[in-house]
C-alpha cells in the first residue's frame, strides 16, 4: 500500500509499506475498513518531519504520518450496527483502552494507554485505506464535505478547550497566537458564546486572517500592542474572562493571566516542553481558573453537528489543497510555514 | 408628566399622573435621570392590561406600565462614575435591596425585596422620563440601537436562561413555545454553542418566523408532529441535550422530559400558576437536571456586547412599532396578539 | 443450589434452583466468581414479595431474590487483573453495555440496558455463589467488614446524592424521610460537608434511630411541627441549601421546595410511580435547581474509602441479621416492617 | 486606647494610640462597635514583624497588628437589624467595596478595593474595641467559644480552598505544608468529603498534630518519602483527586502535578513572591484543574454552622494563649516559631 512515510528526521517519502498491509489485513468485529479521502498536514506532522521527535514521542522507524482524515466506509466487521459501506465519514485518531479507569470516567483522552495515529510507534493514516473501531468513526451529514471533515480534528481541540472554559454567553474572550489551532479556538469560542475574541500573534498576516472569519474577531498585534492594555480599556478595566493559550511560546504563557478578570479562567492548549513561569501572584489576586487541555473527548460528533448547522464555519481555513502524488512536496511547503497559509490537505485518490 | 396608565382592568389611558413627577423630583447621589425613548410591550403588560393582576399581584391603583426600555441620561447624581449626561443607555426593570443575603451572594434576582417596574405597586416607565440607580443602567455602544436596547429587557430572559442550562458547544436543544421568550431563549441558546435549537408551538405563524431567524433553527408543529419523536429520529434515538420550557402550558410542562436525552437539562422558564404534573419516573431514568429561572441576573451588560458584536440579532423580532399618542391603541392591538407580531414598542417623543 | 426464591407474589422459598447453575457455570475471560458471605435485605425486595412488581418491572417467573451482597472470590477469569482468588469483595448490581453511549460518557447508570440483579427477569444473589464482572467487583480493605460491604450498595444511593447536590462546606440540609435510604443519605451529605442535616419523618422510632447516628443530625416530627417553618426559624430566615426527597411520598415531593432557600437545590431520590404536583411557583422565585438521582456511577469505590477512613460510618444502621436457613423468615420479618430497625442482612455459611 | 503596636520592622510595642480613637470615634449606621476577646496571631502578623513588609504592602507608618478576632458587640449603629448589644460575634476582616462589579458578583474577596486589617495602612485589631460593618460581623452560638471563633479567620481560608475544589465524597488529597494553613485546610478537605487526605510536611512534629487531628489524615515526611510514589502506591496507581499547596514554597509548587490523577484538581493556597516553575507537561496530560485562592468569601457563616455542629473542630489547633499585656513577648515567641505549635491567641482583658 503506497503511504506517506516519514523515514527519518527530514525525510518523506510515497513509497509502498508492506507492513501495514498485513497489520491491516484483519477486520475486528467492530471495526470499519476506510477509503481515505482527505487527510491535513497538522504541525505536529511538520514536526515530526524536522525533529523527529516531539518531547518523549521518538520516530525510531519509518512512520507513516498523517491524522486529520475524512473518507468513506468500505467494509464493515460483524458487529458494526451505526455505519454502513458507503457512509462517509471522519475519525477521531486516538484509540483508548476501553476498560481503563479513565476511559470508563468518561474521560479517555487522559488514559495513558491511547494510541494515537502517527503518534510513535503507532501509524498514520497518509495511505490508501486504514481499519479503525466503529466507536471512533463518525458519519458525516450531506451538509458536511470532506475537506472540513478532515477538519473536525483540530477543531475539535477548540470545541473542547471552549467547553472546558464553560464559557458564558456574552464573555469576552483572548486567544493567544493565530495559528490553526488559535483560530479554531477563536471560531469555537465565538460559537460557544463569546460576544467578542481578541486574537493576538506576532505576525500581521495571521491577523488579518483571523479578522476576515468573524465580525466578532479583534486582532492584536503584539509587535505594537499591549493585551492587556487594550482589553483593559475596552471592558471598563474590567478585564478578559477567558484567555486561551494557544502559542506554546514560554513567553506568552508567562503572562496569560495579565488580560485576565477577576473569577476568570485561563485555558492552556499549547503544548510546552520545559516548565513555564506561573505568575502565581497574578492567577491568585483573581482567583484564576486554569484549565489544562489535551486533544479532547466526545467532540467529534459536537464538531460536525456545528458544521452541519453552520454554528461554526471552517472552510476558510483550509488555504491549499494538494494530491497524494505531491505529498511529499506539500510537506516541503508546510515546513516552510507560508504565512498566508492556515490549514493544509492532501487529497487521496478515489 | 404624561404616562400611560392601567386605571383598571381593560382601561388604558394617556393622561397627565402627577404622583409620578413628585415620587421622581428627587435624585439620589447614586441615581441618574434618564428620557425614555423606546419602550417595548411585555406580555406582562397586556396580562395586567386584560386581568388587572397576575398571580399574588394585583393591580389596585392606577399603574403606570413598561418595563423593557431605552433612553438617554438626562442628569446624573453627585457619585455616579460610570454614565454622563447625554449616554444612550438601556435600564433594568428590577432594583433589589443592595444588602440582602441573596444580592451578596450574587443572586440579586431571587431577593424577595426586589422592586420591578410596572408590577404593583411600583409604577412601570412608559412616561418621559424615570429616576434610576446608575448599578442598573447600561451605557449602549454606538452599535446598539435603541429599538435592539429596548429587546435587551426580554432577550436577558433567553440569555439567563441558556446560561442556566450550562450549554456545551455543540448542544441540541429543545424551545417550547415560539413567543417572544421562546425565539430569544432560541437566538440565545444558539448563541451559547447549540448546534440545532428545535422550536416548538402550536401556531404555524410563529413557526415560520422562528425558523426565518436562523438556519440552525427547525419548527416542529405540536398539531402534526410529535417533539419526541422527532428528536429521538434526528438525534440517532440520544434526544435532546437541554429542554427550554417557554409556553407556560400545564400540558406543555407535563411532558417536558419526554424529548430529553440521559443526563440532560430542563429549563422551566414559563410562569405557572398552578402546581404542574411532574413525571418523575421520566426525570429519574434520565437522571435529568431542572433549571428553574426567575428573571434574571447579571445579563444586561452580555446582552449588551452580544448585540454589539452581532453574537445575536434581535432587531427581526420587532415587528411592529407605535408613537407614545398610539399607546391607548398599542395596548388594544398587543391585546388582539396578532399571530405575525413578536415585539411591538412604543417610541416616545424626543 | 440452593437458592432465596421469589415463586410468585406473598412467596418466597429456600431450594434448589438448577437454571442459575447453568447460567453461571461459564465464567468470562473478565469475570470472577464469587462465594458470597452477606446479602442486606433491601426494600425493593420487600416490595417484590409483596406485589410481585415495581412498576413496569413484573416477576413472571421464580426470580432469586437480593442485590445488596458483598463475599469472597474463589475464581478468577484469565483476564482478569485486580482482583485475586480469597479477595474480600462487594459487588456492583447493575451491569451496563459497555459500548453504549451514556456509559462511554461516564454515566452508565442511565444506560436503558443495565442489567440489575433481583430487577425481572434478571436473578439476584440470595445464593452460595455468582459471576460477576471484574469491573464491578470491589475489593474491600481490612478495615471494612463484610456486614458493612453489603452496606454499601444502599450507601451508594446516598453518596451519589450527595454527590449530585454539589455540596459545599457549611451547607444545611433537610432529608425528607427516614427509612434506610434518608439514613445513608443524611450520612452522605453530612461527610460531604453540611454543617447541620435535618431528617424529617412520621415515625417517632425512625427520628429516633437518626439522631442517634450524628450529632449534627436533628430529627423533625412532621406529626407535630413543619419542616419549613423549623428550617427557617433556625436559619435566620434563609431556608436550607439542599433538600433530599428520599421518601417516594407524593405528598412530601409537593412540598419539598417550601424549606428551600434560593439558590438551593433539591434531589428527588425517591421513586414515584405517578406525576408528582411541583410546586413550579415554588421553585421559581428560588430558582431552584432540582437533581434526579437513579441509582449510582462509580460510587462504590468512594464509598469503600469512606468506610474505611471511618468518614462514614454504617455499622449502627444494620439492626438484625439472619442466617441464610433462616431466609424465608427473615423477609416475613422485614415485610412486617419493624420500626426499630434499619436494615436487615443475611449471612451465607461460609 | 492601649493596642498592639508595629513601630517598625522588628520592633513592637503596647502602648496607647490615640489616632485609633479619633478614627473609630463615630459609628456608621450600620456599623457595630466591639470589646476585643481573643485575637490569634497569624503568619502575616509575624512577617511584618519580621519584616516590615509582604510583597508590595510596606509597613510606613506604625501599624496595629491582628486581624483574627472574636469578641463582644457593645454598641449598635441605628440601622443594624441583625445584631445586638451583648452578642458574642466574630469578625471578617477583610471589607470591600460594596458598589464594585466583583462584590456584586458575589466576589467581594477579589475586589481590589478591599480594606483588610493589619495591612498597611489598614490598623489591625490588637487593641480594646474596634468598629466593623455588621455586614461582616458574625454572631456566634453558643456552642462556640471566642478561641474557636477567633480561629474562623484562618479556617476560612481551608473552608474556602475546600469549596473550590468542588470535593466530591470519597475523593484523596494530599496537602503539601502542615502549618496552620495546612491543617485547617485539612480538616476543611475532610469535612467536605474526602475519604483520606494526605498531609506532607519537611518538619516531624508538625506531621505528628497532623496526623493527631484526625484518623482519616495521614502524614508523609518529605524528608524520608516521596509524595507522589506513596500516593500513587495507596490508590492503585491512579493518584489523588485534589493537592492543595499550602506551604509557599517554590520547590514544592514545581512538584504540584507530581501525584495528582488524570482530571484532578490542584488549589494554590500558598503565596509566592515569584513566578513559580509550573510544570505545563504534568498539568496538561492530566487535564489537571487549578484553582487559585485569595482569602474566602462567604465563608464565615460556613465555617460557624461547622464548628457548632462539630463537623470541624478547631481546638487542638490553639496550641498557647497569652494575656494582652503579654503580647510583645508572644510576638518574639511567635517569631521564635516554636515547632510543636501550631496557633498562638492572645486574651484582652474583659
Amino acid at each position: 500500500m503506497k503511504s506517506l512515510v516519514l523515514e527519518r528526521k527530514n525525510e518523506v517519502s510515497l513509497r509502498d509499506f508492506p507492513e501495514i498491509d498485513r497489520d491491516e489485513a484483519a477486520l475486528g468485529p467492530r471495526d470499519v475498513r476506510i477509503k481515505l479521502h482527505t487527510v491535513g498536514i497538522c504541525g505536529s506532522d511538520v514536526h515530526y518531519f524536522r525533529h523527529g521527535k516531539i518531547g518523549p514521542f521518538v520516530v525510531r522507524r519509518p512512520m507513516i504520518l498523517g491524522h486529520e482524515a475524512s473518507g468513506t466506509v468500505i467494509e464493515t466487521g460483524p458487529e458494526v450496527t451505526s455505519l454502513n459501506e458507503g457512509d462517509r465519514v471522519c475519525m477521531e485518531p486516538g484509540v483508548p483502552d476501553p476498560n481503563s479507569k479513565a476511559t470508563r470516567l468518561g474521560m479517555y483522552n487522559v488514559d495513558p494507554a491511547v494510541r494515537f495515529w502517527a503518534t510513535p510507534p503507532v501509524h498514520g493514516i497518509l495511505r490508501p485505506t486504514c481499519v479503525h473501531p466503529e466507536a471512533f468513526t463518525f458519519r458525516l451529514p450531506d451538509a458536511v464535505g470532506f475537506a472540513e471533515a478532515a477538519m473536525v480534528e483540530p477543531l475539535a481541540v477548540g470545541v473542547h478547550s471552549a467547553t472546558k472554559a464553560r464559557i458564558r454567553p456574552g464573555d469576552i474572550a483572548v486567544v493567544l497566537g493565530a495559528g490553526p489551532i488559535g483560530l479554531v479556538t477563536a471560531l469555537s469560542a465565538l460559537a460557544a458564546g463569546c460576544a467578542r475574541v481578541y486574537v493576538a500573534d506576532l505576525a500581521e498576516e495571521k491577523l488579518r486572517i483571523a479578522e476576515s472569519l468573524h465580525p466578532a474577531i479583534t486582532a492584536i498585534s503584539v509587535t505594537t500592542d499591549s493585551v492587556a492594555k487594550r482589553v483593559y480599556r475596552e471592558t471598563d478595566g474590567w478585564g478578559a474572562d477567558i484567555v486561551f493559550e494557544a502559542t506554546g511560546s514560554p513567553d506568552a504563557a508567562a503572562r496569560v493571566f495579565d488580560p485576565l478578570c477577576p473569577g476568570g479562567c485561563v485555558v492552556m492548549i499549547g503544548g510546552q516542553s520545559e516548565p513555564i513561569a506561573f505568575d502565581a501572584g497574578a492567577a491568585m489576586v483573581r482567583e484564576a481558573r486554569v484549565e489544562n487541555v489535551f486533544r479532547y473527548a466526545h467532540a467529534f460528533p459536537r464538531c460536525i453537528a456545528m458544521l452541519a448547522s453552520g454554528a461554526i464555519d471552517v472552510k476558510p481555513l483550509v488555504t491549499r489543497k494538494f494530491s497524494f502524488d505531491e505529498s511529499v512536496r506539500a510537506f516541503d511547503v508546510a515546513a516552510s510555514g507560508p504565512p498566508g497559509d492556515v490549514k493544509m490537505q492532501i487529497e487521496l485518490p478515489q
